[in-house]
């Protein structure tokens, strides 16, 4: 039986998207690893399965390329927006978010972020507005869980930062023990922040929803900027704005590739 | 107006293979670039356009990532002769080359290979079975034209050789006035080779099908092995026959593994 696919991308984040709401698709974690090799599958950063959902209008699921499931990915909650084409109500493994296009951007609310050590979650009790740790220069970062668990660090110059090497070795680190992002930011305006991101089993990517919205709101937080906030990305911007005790909304492109109907044998 | 295409790879040298037989398909070098893009495009090695031919059944046009023209493609002949389904006789800028399917297995009748410096080319005259020439530990080469052009070296272990520093180097030598395909491959039995190839205007790629008709042709020329010599590359084997004054035979995997329709706006 062949298996239609939408690719997508959110600003270079890329995603094969598959809709399972008409029927069950199962997908193993090697059928997975297969599917997102660049040369011999379709290549992407992450698989989406959209499912039935007994809470919301669809569940989406999030697959790394390592075959891992993840929580949340505000880049495909964009996309999986842009592909039911109303307003929706997606289930994630982090939540609940709420999704509408608007022109050709989709703006997600992306839920309450957390802030308490517990939640993070971290190995032990500290402030998390201002952690006593550090990797070589990087230190004192604060976080944030905006569905998934993310660190931020505020340097001078996000791009002087060695990130391929501290990113895997801050990731792993003990003190997060379900592993961690790793967003390292710099502040170059009241409303703006240059970002990039070291996603937890997936390296350094062009636009991390989520850390644009974690970085943002710790920014906020910290009084560094107040929102909305222009976060700048790599593959591109996004406008995130979150006041204290509500919700974060994130705004940005969302573009369909093609679709695809893959050749017999690719689902376990 | 949306197009079709096909995914398709041989040993992980992956293709975007778009059929222009009905019609014609205008490609801008923008454009090709930006299908090629793995991230926000399709992604792929090389782009192969299949045309009518006045010469042969079809004719196949190869395009590499960065938008430029290239005349012959070992892997890409073999997934268009699966494309097509029979015996086929394929048009490319480096000759007519013919085709068949054994199996799931393609076999490619090469054409017959060049070993005359003016042909290679080569930028003035000098013995091309041991060319007195080096760069750092990589010396005396050997060239073959397999419809491209290729140097080769043989030495004790190809993975202990820096071929992502000396293969740019060595590609835009003066020595080689169009540039050069660059393969260093170990003899590791009587009829068996390993090889890896720098591709020009590729870097390293999983498998080089003309570069291991190219090497084993002249491991055959230099008596370091004799026919059939099965070749290994990153991404697999391919079995090359050749005797001297005759065609070269490649008879290896060719794979399709989804087809895709563009969204509107990909075409220059």
């Amino acid at each position: 039986m062949s298996v239609r696919f939408h690719k997508m991308h959110g600003l270079g984040n890329d995603f094969v998207v598959i809709d399972g709401r008409a029927g069950p698709i199962a997908l193993s974690e090697a059928s997975i690893r297969a599917l997102a090799d660049r040369h011999t599958g379709v290549g992407c950063d992450q698989l989406i399965l959209i499912e039935p959902s007994s809470v919301a209008d669809v569940r989406m699921r999030i697959f790394n390329a390592d075959g891992g499931e993840v929580e949340a990915c505000g880049n495909a909650t964009r996309c999986v927006t842009r592909l039911i084409g109303h307003d929706a109500r997606i289930e994630t493994l982090g939540g609940i978010l709420h999704g509408r296009m608007i022109g050709d951007d989709a703006t997600i609310d992306m839920g309450v972020p957390r802030f308490d050590w517990e939640t993070i979650p971290l190995a032990y009790a500290m402030d998390t507005r201002d952690m006593p740790v550090s990797w070589d220069a990087l230190e004192r970062p604060t976080v944030a869980n905006v569905g998934n668990p993310h660190v931020i660090f505020f340097v001078p110059d996000t791009y002087a930062v060695p990130l391929e090497t501290l990113g895997p070795r801050i990731e792993t680190d003990p003190l997060f023990p379900e592993r961690i992002n790793v967003n390292v930011a710099t502040v170059t305006g009241p409303h703006a922040i240059t970002l990039r991101v070291w996603e937890r089993g997936a390296g350094i990517t062009r636009a991390c929803g989520t850390g644009a919205c974690a970085t943002a709101v710790a920014a906020i937080r910290l009084g560094l900027v107040t929102g909305p906030v222009t976060v700048t990305l790599p593959g591109g911007d996004l406008e995130i704005d979150w006041r204290p005790g509500e919700t974060i909304s994130m705004t940005g492109a969302a573009t369909h590739v093609f679709t695809g109907e893959l050749s017999e044998g690719w689902l376990a």
